[in-house]
């Protein structure tokens, strides 16, 4: 919540936070600082209980006023090109950032949040400390990291509008498995097998469509694949009958904001094993999901997943406490889930050992699955947001099983 | 070159050089040491003289082994798990990579690359240095950066790759654009109106078919739009015929190398001024391009294009320093050309002040310019690879005009 910025900079004694970065793109701190895209980057400034100010080349202007900082100056303002003749780029850029630092009045310590190449920025910050200038690091949660952690109602309606059109490419990709036939227990597209290399190429052309893209990839992975959660789906293997496919979606918009989605299919019959996964599964997603909002741990929710899972005999990644190695690789595995904004792994954590207290406009995924090795896995996974009611759904998508 | 990694710590008196980071995604340097993709990232370090090490987690093993580093151990292998558990994740994870560097026998100057959340990454070093660990940051091109300007041979054939792709995309965008009629000096596809917006959309698309990504966009400028370099093109304007259309194209292949490709098409009858610039601005890269080769300095080349254009009578940004305030609007205005690799802008700049001498392997694009307000730019853009005899062009689209 950007409103909380003075808050969070007074819980850490902070007189000044710097944002600095080279493009808004790769660099989630200055894209939710400035709310825009700026090609080029700039420097975010902010003292504590003053305006925020934004410095930007001359070019960037234009669109760096569409974000939400209204004070926006230039390098130029800065003299930004007579200190680099002056001094060379090194000396002349420290001596730029020295000048409006010195123009805010900055006193005390500073902040910088950045995923600028670290060698150089270590060299510019060790040059702030030499002038005089305090900057500390910052462990566990940065100032960026916590303001970004609950989103804004503008942030919510963006990370709806991805989960809007991911849903419409998972659906358009059910399209082309529903047009397949059969043979031999494969599925075949106009006479030809089909792979999982070309569903997730035909995949990549529906989030084109849709104006997403997938920069971390797609799991598409059939069968004994679908066990192990990281597979991302092995492009020569055929689609099968019969055997659970876990569809996991986490596409990216063009204003940077992600979302994750994940559905489990069987073509035709599954395995009674795979259905009662499967029901196990769909049935633990809606007990968490009526459970969830404002108020409640993290941790409990990860803990009520583990209860329901093997309450229905299920083991679960709990039972690695009691020096059970299965743990990692049958049953209910991996944490129940993770936030989502600008990054598609952020705070909060939904797992057994997370601190964090769930709050309204908390961006999460509920995300229960189980696998068994061999045979294949099943998850379903919605992106939500939390209220003060409770939680809002964000995934138009149906929880269908066979197709 | 990654060979003349001992040669450049040796040059700047490094120890040890460390690369860490989340993901081998959005973080060039750890792509670039591993060779491959690791989805959760993890630690290289190397010692000068010896062979480096990556630390990965268990269950990255297999990725990062696909990679060039054969000394591959897990986090397990140096007791992160129960450092965290005695230490808590802060300090534990401090122990841990104390541990790592100990084994390694570190014992002089340290450099830290990577793309990490910055002011976590400046708390970790600050606590090496408490431990007496000597880290330094660099100006300039870092370590990484420096290695990573020479492309080695298996560098240069991606990047190829990416190219011939690209080359493709906009050969099927001018397919579809040769599928429309025209009406009133408008492009009209299947009885509608075509705009940019449905010109991008559908090169989306072809980009996805071709394995691609745009990130950054796509610049598909029409008329006065192309007369400003940095204007991506306005979605809601129509396909007019007889003025200029800059199509610049700088997609990224799933194993992160880019490539940079423009080229300039005019439908139908060119105004005679857009006719001479575009002459004007082929033959000028075709002069180049004969032109480029080892052990000429990039500054020259830039003064090359600036004589052949000036003697052709247009502007060059290079009468800035003679206080033309125009040149940064009219003529040829920005440098001749940059690095491309796993960034789409790194070493060498073709740049009037460039203090860089072209070597073999560099991957560089040469991007002459005419821009003319109110009426259009032209840019002709090839990425080359220079080598021992002059330069490989890897761009394999013809230079037409008129479509």
């Amino acid at each position: 919540m950007f409103d909380a910025f003075d808050d969070e900079m007074r819980r850490r004694g902070l007189d000044t936070a710097l944002v600095i970065g080279e493009s808004t793109l790769g660099n989630p701190e200055l894209a939710y600082v400035t709310g825009t895209l700026i090609p080029r980057g700039g420097i975010f400034l902010k003292r504590i209980g003053q305006r925020p100010l934004l410095v930007v080349s001359n070019i960037d202007v234009g669109s760096a006023k569409r974000g939400r900082i209204k004070n926006v100056r230039t390098y130029t303002d800065y003299d930004y090109e007579k200190l680099v003749k002056l001094h060379g780029r090194e000396r002349g850029y420290i001596k730029f950032l020295d000048l409006i630092l010195r123009s805010l009045r900055t006193r005390g310590d500073i902040g910088i949040y950045s995923r600028n190449e670290f060698s150089h920025l270590l060299s510019v910050t060790d040059s702030l400390r030499r002038l005089g200038y305090k900057v500390a690091g910052e462990t566990d949660a940065s100032l960026i990291e916590s303001l970004r952690e609950t989103k804004d109602p503008e942030e919510i309606d963006r990370i709806r509008d991805v989960g809007t059109r991911a849903a419409r490419v998972v659906e358009r990709t059910l399209e082309m498995l529903r047009k397949c036939t059969v043979s031999s227990g494969k599925l075949r597209l106009e006479h030809r097998a089909l792979t999982v290399g070309m569903v997730k190429s035909r995949i990549n052309v529906l989030l084109a469509e849709q104006d997403l893209m997938a920069p971390e990839g797609t799991v598409f992975a059939v069968g004994p694949s679908s066990a192990d959660p990281h597979q991302m789906g092995i492009a020569s293997e055929p689609i099968r009958t019969g055997v659970p496919i876990v569809f996991d979606l986490f596409p990216v918009g063009t204003d940077g904001y992600w979302f994750d989605l994940t559905r489990t299919y069987v073509v035709g019959k599954p395995l009674p094993k795979v259905k009662r996964m499967f029901d196990a599964v769909r049935e633990v997603q809606a007990r968490i999901l009526n459970s969830m909002g404002e108020g409640i741990q993290a941790s409990k929710m990860m803990g009520l997943a583990c209860d329901l899972f093997e309450w229905r005999r299920f083991k679960t990644i709990r039972a690695i406490l009691r020096g059970d190695k299965d743990a990692t690789r049958v049953g209910f595995i991996h944490s129940l889930g993770h936030g989502v904004g600008l990054t598609i792994g952020e705070r909060p954590q939904l797992s057994l050992f997370s601190d964090e207290t769930l709050r309204s406009g908390h961006v999460v995924t509920v995300e229960p699955g189980l696998y068994e090795p061999g045979l294949g896995g099943v998850r379903i996974e919605d992106t939500i947001v939390i209220t003060k009611r409770g939680i809002d759904n964000l995934t138009p998508l149906e929880k269908e099983f066979r197709i």
